[in-house]
Order: C-alpha cells, then sequence, then structure tokens
C-alpha cells in the first residue's frame, strides 16, 4: 500500500451554474475524490460565466452546500473586467484567460484586450491561460513583457514544451500543465476511442499527433503539473450532431499515471511533484492538514463507468486495463472515500481562498 | 524645392523569378526610382523561392543585368534550410520568414521550425518576419528568447503597435514598419478602390479598422519604416476570379507622405527617419554617395496610373489628389530621373550586399 499526500487537480469544469445534468460541484467532487484528489480548482466559462461578483457569489454559495472535496474557484478574464477581476482575486482560485476559444463575456480577440488583465491581477496569483501554440507564445511574452507568473493550462504540442522549455531557461516565469489524454492518447487513438460517434474524439487542444505525445513524455522536467481538464459531457451530447469538445478525467488520472509508474516510464516522485507541490506552489494553496491517499499499487484492473461518480456517464478509457487503485482518502483528519465508498456529506469542502482570507 | 536623401524601401515584390509578366527588376526598380526610392529589399517568395545558392544566384544575375536602383535580395526561410540560409547571409539583405501565410519551400507552420533559424542567422543582419497579430507576438517572445534583432514587415493593427511600444519598452530587439495603404486606407475605402471588382482591395495584412489606422497614426514614434510592400499584380489578374492579395506602392509612398507633411500630419524629419536614416540602420545598408531626391513639395497633382512604371498597371490610390512630386533623382552621382523620365540603364544598380563583400 502507498501513500501520498492529497492530490491537486487545478483543472476542472464543475458545470455549475448553468450545466448540472453534466456534472456539479456534488457530483464532480465525488468523483475528484474517488481519483484521490483532495483539493480542486474550477474554471469559470460556466452559464453564466463567472466573471463578476454575483457571478462569484452564485457559484460560490452552490459549492459551499455540494463540495465533498475541497476547493477553489476561478475568475474569467473578459474585455471589461479587469478591475473587478483583480478586486475579486483574494476569493479566487486565480485569473484564467480564454486566448484560443471564445465565448460571450470572456472573449478577449484583441490582444489589446489582455493588458489590462496583465496589469492589474496581483501578481501572487497566476494567470491561467487557455492558449494553444502562438497564442501561448503571446502568452508568453506577456509574462516577459509583464514580469509576472502565467501558467498555461493543457499543453499538448512538441512546439509548445520546446517553447516552455527555452522560455524557462531565458527566466520568464512561466509554468504548465499536461493532460492525461494528451499523455497517453494522440490522433491515432480517436477511432478506437469514437466507437462510431466521432464526437467522443473531440476535445480541445486536439489529441496530436504522436511526435508530440512523446515529445511530451521526452520533456517531463519542463511539466510542471498533472491536470485533469475534467470537462464532463453526457454521452447523448458526445454522440449528437453538435458534440461539444472534452473528456471527463479526474477519475481516471491517477489509475493511469500509476500504470505509468509501473510501466516504469514515470516515478513516484514525479507524480507527488505534479500533483502536489508544484500546484500547491504555483498556485499559493494551503496545506491540507491530516490529508493522504492510500493506494494499491499493484491492483489490476479494468477503467469501468459504471463505477465511476462523475455524472457524465462515460470515459475515453473505458476498458483500459490499468495498475494503481485508490483505496482510502482522507481529507482533513476524516475519511472521505474507501473501497468505492463516498464517505464525507456534501459541504463538507471548503473554500479553500475563504480560509485563507480568515487567517 | 526641398532635397531629401535617397529613400530606402525594405519591402518590394519584384516578382523575379516566375512572375515578371507583373514586373522584374527592370520594371520595380524603374517604379522604384520613380518614386524618389534608390535602394530597394527585394522579397524572397518568388517562384521559385530564394531559399538556397542556387535560387539565390538564379535572381541575382537577373538583378545584376536589370536593376536601375541599388538593390539587396532577402532569402527566404523554410523548414530545412537553417543552415544554408545562415552561410548565405553576407550575400542577402537579410531573412524572411512567413509565419502566417505558408508557401512551398517556404513552409514554417511549427514553431520548433523557427528555433534553428533563431540559432543560426547572423545577430548582425535583422530576421523580417511575416506575422500579424499573435503570430507577431510570437516573433517578438523569439527575439526575446534569442535575444536578437526582428523587424516585424507591415504591421496594421492597433494591438501590434501597441504590443510593440510594450517590448521596445522592455528592450526587446524589436523593429517594425508600416506601409502606405495601412496609413492612408481602412477597410472602409474598400469600395471606392474596388470599382465592383472586390479582388483589388486584396492586401495581406487586410486593410484594418480605422480605430487600427488611427493607433498607427498615434503611435507613428513606435514605427520604424515606412515600407511599400509594393506586390504588383496585373489589374486582369485583381479582376479575376482568384484575385491575388497585394497593392503596388513604390511610386506613391513618397507623394502620398509628402500630402500628409502638406496636411500637417507628418513632418519631413520624420520621412528621412523611417524611409534613409532607420532602414539604413535596421539592415546595415551602405551610404549612397552623392545620391539624393529633389521634390517638389508645392506640385499638386493627381495619382495616374498611366504615369507610372509599374509593370501592373494600376493602383488603389487611382485619382488621388497629392501634393508632392519627386523632380529628380541623383544616384551615385549620376542624375537617375527627373522630370518623369528614367536615365539610367538597366544595370546601372547595384547589389549593395556585394559591394559590402568587396570592402
Amino acid at each position: 500500500m502507498l501513500k501520498l499526500p492529497g492530490l491537486i487537480d487545478p483543472h476542472v469544469h464543475l458545470r455549475e451554474p448553468g450545466a448540472t445534468h453534466k456534472e456539479d460541484y456534488d457530483s464532480g467532487t465525488s468523483a475528484a475524490l474517488a481519483g484521490g484528489i483532495t483539493m480542486v480548482l474550477a474554471m469559470p466559462n460556466t452559464k453564466p460565466p463567472i466573471f463578476d461578483q454575483v457571478t462569484l457569489d452564485l457559484v460560490l454559495a452552490s459549492a459551499k452546500k455540494k463540495a465533498h472535496c475541497d476547493y477553489a474557484q476561478f475568475i474569467g478574464a473578459g474585455p471589461e473586467n479587469a478591475e473587478m477581476a483583480a478586486r475579486l482575486a483574494p476569493y479566487a482560485a486565480g485569473l484564467k484567460m480564454y486566448l484560443d476559444s471564445t465565448f460571450g463575456e470572456l472573449r478577449l480577440d484583441d490582444m489589446s484586450l489582455w493588458m489590462p488583465h496583465f496589469e492589474k491581477f496581483p501578481r501572487d496569483l497566476p494567470i491561467v491561460l487557455h492558449s494553444e501554440s502562438r497564442s501561448m507564445a503571446a502568452g508568453i511574452l506577456f509574462a516577459a513583457l509583464y514580469d509576472r507568473p502565467v501558467h498555461i493550462a493543457h499543453i499538448s504540442l512538441k512546439e509548445e514544451v520546446l517553447l516552455i522549455r527555452a522560455a524557462k531557461e531565458r527566466g520568464i516565469k512561466v509554468t504548465c500543465e499536461v493532460c492525461p489524454h494528451h499523455l497517453f492518447l494522440s490522433k491515432d487513438d480517436i477511432p478506437g476511442i469514437s466507437h462510431g460517434h466521432p464526437g467522443r474524439g473531440e476535445v480541445r487542444p486536439r489529441l496530436a499527433e504522436k511526435e508530440d505525445v512523446e515529445a511530451l513524455w521526452s520533456n517531463l522536467d519542463v511539466i510542471d503539473c498533472f491536470a485533469t481538464d475534467h470537462a464532463p459531457h453526457t454521452l447523448e451530447e458526445k454522440d449528437s450532431n453538435t458534440p461539444p469538445p472534452g473528456f471527463p478525467g479526474v477519475e481516471t488520472i491517477l489509475p493511469l499515471l500509476l500504470t505509468a509508474v509501473h510501466e516504469e516510464r514515470l516515478t513516484i516522485d514525479q507524480i507527488i511533484e505534479k500533483m502536489h507541490t508544484n500546484p500547491k506552489r504555483i498556485f499559493n494553496l494551503p496545506e491540507q492538514p491530516e490529508t493522504w491517499v492510500e493506494v494499491d499499487e499493484t491492483a489490476s484492473y479494468q477503467v469501468k463507468t459504471s463505477q465511476m461518480y462523475s455524472r457524465c456517464g462515460w470515459t475515453p478509457f473505458e476498458g483500459w486495463q490499468v495498475c494503481g487503485q485508490v483505496k482510502r482518502v482522507v481529507l482533513r483528519g476524516q475519511v472521505a472515500f474507501e473501497n468505492g465508498k463516498l464517505l464525507v456529506e456534501p459541504g463538507y469542502g471548503k473554500n479553500i481562498r475563504e480560509e485563507q482570507n480568515i487567517e
């Protein structure tokens, strides 16, 4: 039996408010605990998006009632909320900027709209960028120009990891995360995931070439965090004519990574570094006292949606044979998950920023 | 009568080899002289593109026979010619990288393909980037990472000029140029240019919003050079179903800028700085002894294609009333152009890099 510290997932979509048929703070944080994750940072591209006091209050009220594990909530950057976002920073996980996708209030097409956010958002919290390829390079340039940290979400390409390496070597304050699906799947796996429903292979950033996947593995030292980008959609939605992009991930990340350890492609120390030590430092997160995860690293089993807590009802890793199972999760002194059973009530999870502000 | 130094246009397409029905070193350099330009730097996206020893020799042989004004020829960056380009650097105007458009041998989709060029190309010559918006930001990041100069071609957007200002303030070695058509035309002018042929309004970067045009004017101090991006296509081509993007420019740039001086939007010193002093420094160009341009700054006349030397047979500025006419151009002690007449033979123009290498 292996004992890990409480794992942190700095990138989850809990679909609340606005799409709680896919997931909510209750189901999403239950799934997190089942996956060995004791703290999640939730993304703001909800309906409505979280971009001001009213929407932040709205989501935090739900979270307070429903969360099983600890959490913080990102605020989204929009064309006109730089002052507001900076003011709300102490109550948020950080600032999320969508530089490629565009959504109503979080639309940031023009680089001049990035400037007020980089000027105003507090320097002790990172700005997290959804930024692919050249937009990522543009984001790193902003980190250099404003001399402040940025964290690049879900990198997937060889050019991205190589450029981040070069930027780190020059002292630019950039960190990054990679998702399990970009480490364990490539474009070539889409038919196998799809079972005739191509929507199941849709994710952003897209699954990449094998060469990209290999570049991520061979540059693991550049990668600060493993994050799921847990993005649940129901199977019905994924199999529709307009499939939304995104994979669930919190219940599969640790078994997949432990399997890689078993295959000697990764070490336990790397998992601890990239799922505990680094996210804690990068996002300025508090210690969770008396918190740990017990794992049977020899247990071999098949990934099955039927045993999952996520509301979305599917996984791209269905049927994968993995080695390493979460047996017990202790969160702040209480057994929160054991042998497949969730043992803490909704509302047990704490908003770690609220706790930090009280201190 | 106003006396200006020989003007330098660091961005012309002379269409040689491969499209000499549009322009060649003969007609293009004649047009340049008629426009008060005594030195041109020619772009490499020809057919074939100029990307190795054979293609460079090919174009320079034509140029030697045909050029009326002085010149140098850019070499293009491709996915596999970084070593070769660096070796040919002393014989070239500089290295041109196309980061947005993609053309056969000059295709550079992946940022990891930029790296060998930034590593190898000599630091005393700039790398010139066709790079719009985020690609431009990515290019500036490369300048920062490799600590070497880049020159951004034809900026057109507010976000671009603001970002270049910020990068310069942080000491990044970036310079830039703007084209007359992005200073004097916006999207709103397309119908007026088109005369029912929308292809006539096509240019890359596209004509921008009025707000962008205003931002260029109000940030002139950030703009190092005025360059034409002289990109001649015949009127027949422009009016076809597949109109190629591009405007001619060498015969209109100076009258347009002098008109702006007349309107007190610009000063003569700014013209000299951005069309002589700065390009000379940025591109490491030699002095042209006994070279000057005489201009009647009070002469008011209409722009007419029929009086032009360019082979393309049209201009987007047809019929514009301008104030300021090139009367006489003296190039290395010889009157090269006077009262509408070209007075030097093909072959009079020198490859300035060849001269520099002999020294």
